[in-house]
């Protein structure tokens, strides 16, 4: 077999096909395979007209038809089926080759895999891919890992298929070995906390208001206009828009309210925890959806708690009320975000990734589901200062959260009293209020640390760590 | 030599050091070693009258001291010294012995080296023990896992050492493997939530009330006498009464407001995620801990963030703001209680230990960090109901809940207007809200997922898994 793709994709379930797709749709000449041969014949039949595709049945044959070094992209389900296509590439490829894991692996995976791969001489790109089909067919964020040595044959390919903002592609080298799935993971993080509070304001203004979906979904597309713009306040306008063909009622109330997960919410909250960083928006969106899941323990409470919740408490003020909503959803939307970033820079400085934050938010301004016209914002942010500590503390978003706080403060302090349950909202405020105090009750913890277990604390005006005798004379000792 | 011991305890540091003299004290012939004989030898000389010891300095002396089957305690760090005395102990056993590690070793790691020693005829059991050193010594609550027959030999020793309430002791036989191990591993993390609810009560008090530590000592003193009444109430007021001896300042304003943290709080919350469990309290107590230890980014968000804390706001009505936050104190332990005995349910489920969540409560009485009064409360919950969905549906938890709610409410919705960060009371709330919400807006994420990535969803009044096709006719098929 002549050697003739530039890339070759392994697995075309429907992310590996569209992605197929997109690379030949761009000129590039595309070697195609797949474990059982009918979704590589019927890619080849529906699609051929589209570009350049080499198809081949057996994995010999479609490492055989790439030119070297060889570029495989392997587009199969994270875990074992990962590491089974891997483990029948790597007889099959050559040193210098790369293999490309575009699934939605864990960054450990990727950097076990990168490991094992670099011991045959060959290269491995842990690339996150978001932008679910449609970004894959028709552009999406990538953010590939492994190798700066990769990025010169996979960085121009990648670069010609993404998602492209005002001329700029939304794709960068990310970093080494596991940095492209760790940034994915939190991109993924941040979409469940994004998601979260859209879900929480969107409750607000229906309790809040009285309001019907449809109205809502008149709110939604106003605050599209404006700073909030993105992809999911877009779409969400669109499902509360939409109404049930069934039975004629509002799309939104006929959806059994139990939301489901399918794990990288949970991957960023543990990895954060254990990098340190406290990612509460992240966390409480994702506890939010296991607590909407757990239909016994819903029902129990809902017989023995009657409802209290105030039904159209801010009806007076409407337009008020919603400017409220939105400043406190744009407000705890930076939160969310300054965390996700913190979480980057934590992983970042962690396995010496060396990832710029600017270029993150970069990449992520087009294809992927948190899109949005505030990234520009971000990226600003971090340009003009890469070691900013927080980006609650650029000057940019200090304007925008002073102005909004007002506002967030009434919403919260509503909500609680209204019975509407703002998880995020709240803990986004709690964060942000934390963060600026300027003595934390967490003295007093240290305290009872020291007091109970000898755990020791430090002192305000003294270096070194003491310890009180409480169960004596109450003298302090340096330890 | 004679074997002459009744169970030995390896590793003397301070606590196994105490755990041997509470062995001794108790009429047990205790063989004893360390690594280093030093520790055994000052053990004899300093307490040797305190019982029987058989001090031994090789390991296989040790062992051969031990009536059959052994029981020999480790009592090492966690992780590697825990294998490395183990793999030490094991060609030195017989079939039918029992390893006890009486660290805080992760249930995992139990569970992996049950499974290691069966395979060598041995019995394993991860044993919790909480009380810190002084527990240790006098009586600390203690959470055996492992098989029922190494139970028959070790529960009559533990439960002899073991604290004791009103002629029960604290130990029960929790259930195989590393049910123990978990069983503490929650406890830890209740305990972090408990902390951080006593830190912002008192925070509140401080700033609602502009009062003085020693003031706020008082009214946890008062606390102490009612429903609230724990072993970490008392030592709040203990440590809030402290006034520093070198300064002559309240203690708590001299100590650094960076909480510090030993991991088994990040490993509750790992593994919560792990089982679907939302343990909000648990997790934003964890996230605040690591929020105070970030001391840059504290520095840069005060410094652009100014004080807007209200100070003194609830001074008019001092009576009654201490009752709200008193009453909301309770209500979020109440719910990060709940929280971690539904991860007990879950992990028991999860593993088939078949946990005993009433016995739980009943071992946690005594002995323990969060040994309180309302313990006999839980207990009879779960006693009466052994299928209980959640403890906030239990009768007494109900009324309990039912008074304090208006507090509670007023209290977080107080805190979110003044900037005084509450993130375990706000959550609490949060999720008490959400568990008892007739509809949640988890139906639109269900939505917007159906939408972005045709994740599909469920409907209220049809079984089956739908999809709309959003980007043509809107249309729904069942998938």
């Amino acid at each position: 077999m002549t050697a003739t793709a530039d890339i070759g994709v392994t697995g075309l379930a429907v992310m590996g096909r569209n992605l197929a797709r997109n690379l030949a749709r761009h000129g590039h000449t595309v070697a195609i395979h797949n474990r059982s041969p009918e979704k590589t014949r019927a890619l080849v039949s529906d699609h051929g007209y589209e570009g350049t595709f080499v198809a081949s049945e057996s994995m010999a044959d479609f490492v055989s038809s790439l030119k070297r070094p060889r570029a495989v992209i392997v587009m199969v389900k994270a875990g074992q089926p990962t590491d089974d296509v891997i483990d029948e590439l790597i007889p099959l490829l050559e040193e210098g080759d790369i293999v490309v894991d575009c699934g939605n692996a864990h960054y450990a995976d990727t950097r076990r895999r990168e490991d094992a791969l670099k011991k045959h001489g060959l290269h491995f790109s842990g690339t996150g891919v978001s932008g679910g089909e449609e970004g894959a067919l028709k552009g999406p964020s990538i953010m590939p890992g492994g190798s700066k040595h990769s990025y010169e044959k996979l960085g121009p390919i990648f670069e010609s298929i993404a998602a492209n903002v005002e001329g700029v592609p939304c794709c960068i080298h990310v970093g080494p070995d596991g940095a492209g799935h760790f940034v994915k993971m939190v991109h993924n993080g941040i979409e469940y906390a994004d998601m979260q509070l859209i879900a929480e304001a969107y409750d607000l203004l229906r309790s809040g208001l009285d309001a019907t979906p449809g109205q809502i979904a008149e709110i939604f597309r106003e605050w599209n206009k404006g700073s909030l713009e993105s992809f999911l306040i877009e779409i969400t306008a669109d499902v509360l828009a939409h109404v049930d063909g069934r039975t004629g009622r509002p799309f939104v109330d006929v959806v059994l309210d139990q939301a489901e997960q399918k794990g990288t919410g949970r991957w960023t909250v543990q990895s954060a925890l254990d990098l340190g960083v406290p990612i509460t928006g992240i966390a409480e969106a994702t506890f939010a959806r296991s607590l909407s899941g757990h239909a016994e323990q819903r029902e129990a409470a809902r017989d023995v708690f009657p409802s209290t919740n105030e039904l159209a408490w801010a009806a007076d003020d409407r337009e008020g009320f919603i400017e409220d909503v939105r400043k406190a959803l744009y407000a705890s939307k930076v939160v969310a975000y300054a965390q996700g970033f913190d979480q980057i820079k934590a992983g970042s400085d962690e396995y010496g990734w060396d990832v710029d934050r600017g270029a993150i938010a970069s990449i992520w301004r087009g294809g992927c589901i948190i899109r949005a016209r505030f990234l520009d914002r971000i990226r600003e942010a971090f340009d003009e200062n890469k070691e900013l500590p927080t980006l609650l503390a650029s000057p940019y978003f200090v304007k925008a959260v002073s102005d909004g706080v007002d506002s967030w403060r009434r919403v919260v302090s509503d909500s609680a009293k209204a019975g509407v349950p703002t998880p995020a909202f709240s803990s986004s405020l709690a964060y942000f209020d934390g963060l600026r105090r300027r003595r934390l009750p967490a003295a007093l913890i240290q305290g009872l640390r020291d007091n109970f277990g000898a755990h020791t604390y430090r002192r305000v005006d003294a270096e070194g760590s003491f310890h009180t005798l409480w169960g004596s004379d109450k003298t302090e000792h340096e330890s």
